[in-house]
Parts: C-alpha cells; structure tokens; sequence
C-alpha cells in the first residue's frame, strides 16, 4: 500500500474545506489512514513562521515573505507529508505549491517562475498525485457580494481584479499539468463535486481500496 | 558620495570584529558615515528568525533552516543594507553570503549551488564591492587549543575535519572572485591587517575622501 498525496485549491470560499473533509469521510471508511494538513502552519515552526508574516505585515520584504512561507513548506513536507506518505497514508492538504505561485506570482512584485522554483527546491521536488482545483467564476462571487446594490469602489475594483489574475493563475497552471489537475466548477452541488473527486481517486488508488 | 558594501568573513575567533571596528574608526575619522550591521539578526524580524532557528536546534528541516536564513537576508538587505548605501554610507558587515556558502555547504546536505542562488536571489543580487577574508591555518588555530595536551577525541577530530571543509570553502570563493575578496593571514598582528584592509579600501572609494 502505497501513500497518496492529494491537495486541494482554489479561492477563498469555493469550499475546499468541505470537499477535504467528504473526501476524508470516504477514504476512512474505505479503510484508508487520512492525514488533513494545512500550509502555512501545521508545525510548530510553521506557527512561529506564520506568526512572523502576520505580525509584520506590511514591513516584511517581499523576497523575505516567500522565503518564509518557503522554509514553512520545507519543513512542513519533510517533517510531516513525507514521513506520512512514507507510512503509505493518505495526505490531504489545503493549499500547496500551486497557491504559492497564483498568489505570490499575481500580487506581489515576485515572479511565478522564482515563486515555484523556489517551492519545488523547498519541497524536495513532491509534487501532489492529484490537485483538486476548486474554479469559481469570479463575476458569480462578486454579484453575490454585491447583492446589497453598493456602487463598486476603487478598492474593490483592484481585489476583484487581483482575483481574477489568481484565479487565471490557477487555470494557467492546471492547463500546463492536466494529468495532476482536476478542475471542477465549484458553483456545483457539493455532493456532486465529491462524487467527481472520489471518481478521479479511484483510479489512482492501488487496487483492493 | 556613493555607498561602499565591505564584508568580513572567516571562522570564529580570526578577528572579523576587531578589523571591522578598526576599519569604522578609520572610515568615520576620514568623514565617512559607516553603519555597522551582521547576520543573521540586523533586524526586528531578523532576531525572530534566529529564535526559531535557536530554539528548535535539531528539530528543523536542513531546507528550511536554508530559507529561514536566506529569509533574513532578504528583509536584512532590502530595509537595512540597500537604504544606507542610497544614502552614500559605508556598511560594514559581519558575515555575508560566503559565509552562508561556507558553513551549509560544506557541513550540511546542502550544496553550495543551492546554498548561493539562494543567496543572490534574497539579496536581489546585491555581492559587496569587497570581501576580506580573514583566513586562519587550522593548524595553527588547533595547536592553540590544545596546548594543554588533552587526547584529540573523535568529536574534536569530527570538528577539525568540518572547519577545514570550511575554510577551503572561503578560499575557494576566494580564488573565484579574485576582484571581491582581499585574503589576508589572520595569524599577522592586527595593526598590520588593518593597514592592509585601508590600502584597498583606497582604491574603492570615491575621489576626495
């Protein structure tokens, strides 16, 4: 029996939460050993790091920011997925590599070429087995928020379209690895978006789960 | 007037300190404004870098100590270094890069190209106009030590075999970058190698002082 490394992105709110969790359900039941993990923190040392970005925020360099919550990956695969995997567990993860590079790549001044180079140096080069991208249209999230009829000011107009960079970001990356990606549209019912997730791990499981 | 970036590197106990105390006295009394500064540390966010690095010695991953400190190398540089040399100061510094390249190079599972680029990455590329390197023959520095005779156990001789790979580290970055770096034998008296340190440091400034 052999570990499976699954990860799950997207925005905030297009309930990757609950996909992990349904997925976890499934997977228990099935008999399978599931690690629920998280970056950044899930280690000690990741608390300590996280505390350092969110305590400065805005007075930490940017290249010093993606070293960090690089050194928060580093030793939260090493000390934590790896072994996991190694015990052939199953490791669901909220947000990995890929959110590294949509975010830190589209808002900040760093490149997402750096932003993965630098996640793939930090990880040893463990890359998911599959990455669940949860897609929200981004003109649906917004008319929901703006449902109250409230002009639209300057500061939202530069989120939403810091959003839609991400969000193409995560498009961008999953069309470059389709056989890693699963792309779902996460205004879909939840029970039928866990149905096409437990699909496609199916077929990556080692037979007799 | 335009910023000079002066580096001293070398193993502890050659004299970095005295040489660079004696190159701030020389510089300041010339008209100088010189700031002295070191790493890791430097900054607020610095000092709580070297805390998590310091109090979970043993417990953190090689790849992440690498990015902790290339992490406070980058906010070091980017809101202490590049500043002061902006505004025409001479900045003095207690180890740099090298010293990153020497030591987790050389004794932990690193490679020194990882360990570099790095480096350059969270510096945003920014190598001293000079680099003295205070070089100690092992030899001499261990006779030192042992003066009182004690049978040379296998951790010492672990230890010996560790600051040699180090110090043939710094001579080779040396011997790369001819241009950078000033070697001078630690063993000569002090006086000496400040007049040494002054003689390049000459050729290096601007016209007038």
């Amino acid at each position: 029996m052999t570990g499976l490394f699954v990860t799950f992105e997207g925005g905030d709110g297009v309930g990757k939460s609950t996909q992990a969790r349904l997925l976890e359900e499934w997977l228990t039941s099935a008999g399978r050993i599931v690690l629920r993990t998280r970056e950044p923190g899930g280690t000690e040392v990741g608390e300590l790091i996280r505390d350092i970005v969110l305590h400065h925020r805005g007075e930490v360099a940017p290249r010093a920011e993606a070293l960090l919550y690089a050194a928060d990956r580093a030793h939260h695969v090493a000390t934590v997925v790896r072994p996991a995997l190694a015990r052939g567990e199953v490791v669901i993860q909220d947000r990995y590599l890929d959110s590294s590079i949509a975010y830190q790549g589209s808002g900040r001044v760093l490149g997402a070429d750096d932003v993965r180079r630098l996640s793939v140096w930090a990880a040893e080069g463990l890359l998911p087995d599959l990455t669940v991208l949860l897609d929200l249209d981004h003109d649906i999230a917004r008319d929901r928020l703006n449902a109250d009829d409230k002009p639209f000011d300057r500061l939202e107009a530069e989120q939403s379209d810091f959003h839609e960079r991400v969000r193409e970001a995560f498009l961008g990356l999953a069309a470059a690895e389709p056989e890693r990606f699963l792309v779902l549209d996460a205004s879909a019912p939840a029970d039928e978006l866990a149905a096409a997730v437990r699909d496609r791990i199916e077929t990556l499981l080692t037979p007799g789960v």
